[in-house]
């Protein structure tokens, strides 16, 4: 007996999202046009880009006035005063700022590049020639509980909903993607007390699931040619009770990089 | 017409690998008791313990003496001293010293803990009682090369291999795999000049497609109750060169947080 293996699938064809959209509705559509009804034990990963969209988290830069911290700041890390005024809105503290980087802590806890904030295109309803970008969902964990929430039950039960962002990482060259807000999975898996195939108890501690999901999630969003920004995930297994993506923020006293 | 999903598959049954090992051999009975056959685009994922063990990077700290400089840093971080010693040994630099945590770049450039160095059980024809400890690979990318070449070609060709390990990070909780050794496909997959679906070139630079393959291989491997050192991966799809894992250390002039 073999176990099924663990399958990531982009949902193709879905539209571009827009602010109001319902996202359940957009992700139920996608999951029909492959074919799929949602199991036990099934995962949503969503892109947050696409979270942010429908949740109208559009901001015109035309419309921010940068404060004297945000334009010494630009001056540092060569970016547009307007845009690093946002990233402090945004944020609790810079981590580091050097030329064409901004690492911020976000208010959440992420500690990220620009807070988060993409530049973006025109919204639907607005005036076009405005210079949009777009901040991360309020709540990610919140996002992820109200799709999780619109896409249960019958039957299935709630699927467990990752909403998953790009990070880069201090001493590996590329990005890979993470999960900001979880809902219905245990965000950390806690080896503690497992023993190995020897019997000794393992080493190591917590092992990050949902950053392992949103990453493997990433491989199958960022292969198909046109973004494709909800992957469904089969035959992920855990015991541990479900988490929010905050148990994945290392705590600012714990931080040795600070 | 749909596009067959990214799919992880542990193989299961193998044994506990000993010095001197063929590995490949394993890998190659793994995926028979798995009734799979190696496709162009495969992908194998192999923990480094695994890899480590084959190649007997065994040491006894009995037999190992520390210095004053392992002495002293042992205090500091609270290990024994002989295991500082060959952290030390297998390190570079010291990146941060505190009570229970040894951070270092290891000399191929991995920034981690303990220079990945793990306790471990008695390699075979050893004398038990010895405290024994286990390397990284002395080149995983070699290790990954010499496995691949085992198990190409004929008719597939050489399949991709990752030796993989699970490392912490420095603003999130939890370990998850990256890539420490890369054959046969692109550590990072470069999508500057990418158009996204609005036809804007993407302002994100680098995929580290190696490390989220690693990642969601994690989860394969964590799942299964004992140990599944080597997990199958079919579904990944990629244009850019193979590269190996060096590609994805950052180097240590762009280190911001040394």
């Amino acid at each position: 007996m073999h176990r099924n293996p663990l399958e990531f699938r982009a949902l193709e064809g879905l539209p571009e999202i827009e602010p109001g959209d319902d996202l359940a509705a957009h992700v139920r559509r996608g999951l029909q046009g492959a074919a799929l009804e949602l199991e036990a034990g099934d995962v949503l990963v969503v892109a947050q880009k696409a979270v942010s969209k429908a949740e109208g988290r559009f901001v015109d830069l035309a419309t921010v006035v940068p404060s004297g911290r945000a334009i010494e700041l630009a001056a540092v890390v060569r970016k547009d005063p307007r845009f690093v005024e946002l990233v402090l809105a945004e944020s609790s503290t810079v981590v580091r700022a050097v030329p064409n980087i901004l690492v911020t802590r976000h208010r959440c806890g992420f500690v990220m590049a620009n807070a988060g904030i993409d530049r973006s295109n025109v919204p639907t309803g607005a005036r076009d020639g405005g210079e949009w970008v777009l901040l991360l969902p309020i709540d990610a964990d919140q996002s992820a509980r109200r799709l999780s929430e619109a896409l249960g039950p019958p039957g299935a039960g709630w699927p467990a909903v990752i909403i998953s962002d790009s990070f880069g990482r201090p001493w590996r060259r590329g990005v890979v993607n993470v999960a900001l807000g979880v809902s219905g999975l245990p965000a950390l898996v806690d080896l503690r007390g497992t023993l190995d195939r020897e019997g000794r108890v393992m080493q190591s501690t917590e092992v990050a699931l949902a950053d392992a999901v949103a990453a493997g999630a990433g491989i199958a969003m960022g292969e198909a040619a046109e973004g494709t920004p909800v992957v469904h995930v089969r035959g992920v297994r855990w015991r541990d009770p479900a988490q929010d993506g905050q148990a994945l923020v290392r705590p600012f006293d714990e931080d040795l990089f600070r």
